[in-house]
């Protein structure tokens, strides 16, 4: 593939999943879901009036804002009332998405730094346009002449979401409650059995936020990225049977595989932020560069 | 300073960065500056009125936008027709901001990948809100026992912008035509008597991007960062005169600097980013992590 064509397909993938800061989105036509006051997602024209059949949870749509009810004044029965809906809503089978009950409860807050205000079970976040929280852990090596090779996941066939694509070595939605690092090492743990004494090595060293919407649903996500140097003689195992195979590439390789079609997207952002990061790519030969960093980190 | 004391503070230095997107700045009574139907800048509104009385070289505003006159339909014609109103305004003495002429030509494009549509003197592009792009180097040691310690410039006192203020080992803006790694060497060369086969050793990392309004300009601004190892028995030395000393400090003193008004803001800005992703802030204990980078990020 020319390079021309490469940076063009990384610009389509990170247009793709900002697709919701587009014009022509749903954005313009979504409520802002706002819980004591504050902003904490965009729910979707399709799903307002449903919640609206619920007055003593949902506040009825206005001035475009759909709010939580105010007597729902604590972070228990905001998140057991909006619970209480989602599991009638998922036994009525309106929304595909609530068949992905996954038992994950997500917090919801305007922004990170904030207090959680309620929880809310992971599959139903997009209804909402919550924003989810994960970590990424490029796993890596270094020869010893200095050559880089990246370890990827081949995700199960069986899983419920991108089955069969490619991935990181680890990777996982941040639970309420739950501390980043730890997860990160308990992710390294379980999909691809790298024990906590290299686990435990993982770097924060950025984040990468984007919006996509898909389906007539709102995806906001912000990933915590690690960065894990592995030693050589170590090899990934299969661990949760969340991952079919592991592969250890040259950067080359990787930089191929992240313009085909293979790739589970929000990973191939992740990917892309750590050739910036590890000079694989040169702002002097990539006229993009600056269009790339800017795409990896759209905020509203 | 405990450290929410200085999280605070570094979330105040990104919102005083980026307060051109802060409702009640100056943008809404901006005129989009436009040249070939595309925007490269914004028209501060006291700017316009003067422009209006040049319909050679400025359309009058309308609809909230200012254009070039589709007859300077060169890269050159543009360039000159501009630059002549400039000379004659800056003869005139009517802003401040041309006292500080330096004979620099900065690329104006819509995109930093798209062609230049003009170039325009540097010390007038906060009149347009033209966007101007530059590099940091992130000059840095590692001890024997991996203690990282930083290099930092302090200011000459006679320099025209940020006098006396802490500032990266080098740094410069882009010239038109000019190529960024080597803009970054030249710039190690000039300030700090890095020599060649040293500072050829940059590496770029990242880009940071934010718009401020100061004094009825606005000022949005791209940084190509690159980190530079330097090796530790080397002292860079006061070279073109733009600075009056050098200190090498441990990471703790630089985050302590980070948050005095010493820093020049946007080196501010680049250090917080190196110490992201060199892991010296980390998310489970920087409760604003998320915000920092979506602060160092901001594009319209």
């Amino acid at each position: 593939m020319s390079h021309s064509a490469w940076s063009e397909k990384m610009l389509q993938l990170l247009r793709r999943m900002n697709n919701f800061y587009s014009a022509g989105s749903c954005r313009a036509n979504c409520f802002r879901f706002q819980v004591d006051g504050a902003q904490v997602g965009w729910i979707p024209p399709h799903v307002a009036p449903l919640l609206a059949r619920y007055p003593q949870v949902f506040s009825p749509p206005q001035d475009g804002v759909v709010s939580l009810c105010s007597s729902l004044d604590s972070y228990e029965k905001r998140s057991e009332a909006v619970d209480a809906v989602l599991q009638t809503q998922r036994k009525e089978d309106t929304f595909t998405c609530l068949k992905g009950w996954r038992n994950e409860r997500y917090s919801v807050m305007p922004k990170f730094s904030d207090p959680p205000l309620m929880w809310m079970e992971r599959a139903a976040t997009s209804l909402f346009g919550v924003r989810r929280y994960g970590v990424h852990i490029n796993g890596y090596t270094v020869s010893d002449s200095g050559e880089v090779r990246m370890w990827l996941a081949r995700r199960s066939a069986t899983k419920q979401t991108y089955p069969g694509m490619l991935d990181h070595v680890a990777a996982g939605g941040l639970a309420a409650g739950v501390g980043i690092k730890h997860t990160a090492v308990k992710e390294c743990e379980e999909e691809a059995c790298i024990p906590a004494a290299i686990a435990e090595k993982v770097k924060p060293v950025n984040t990468i936020s984007y919006t996509y919407e898909q389906d007539g649903e709102v995806f906001p996500e912000s990933q915590f990225v690690f960065d894990l140097e592995l030693p050589l003689e170590f090899k990934p195992r299969v661990g949760d049977g969340e991952v079919q195979e592991f592969y250890l590439l040259p950067i080359d390789e990787v930089k191929e595989l992240l313009a085909s079609d293979d790739f589970k997207p929000n990973c191939a952002m992740v990917v892309l932020d750590f050739l910036i990061r590890h000079s694989f790519i040169e702002p002097d030969s990539e006229p993009s560069y600056q269009e790339f960093v800017a795409g990896l980190h759209q905020t509203l």
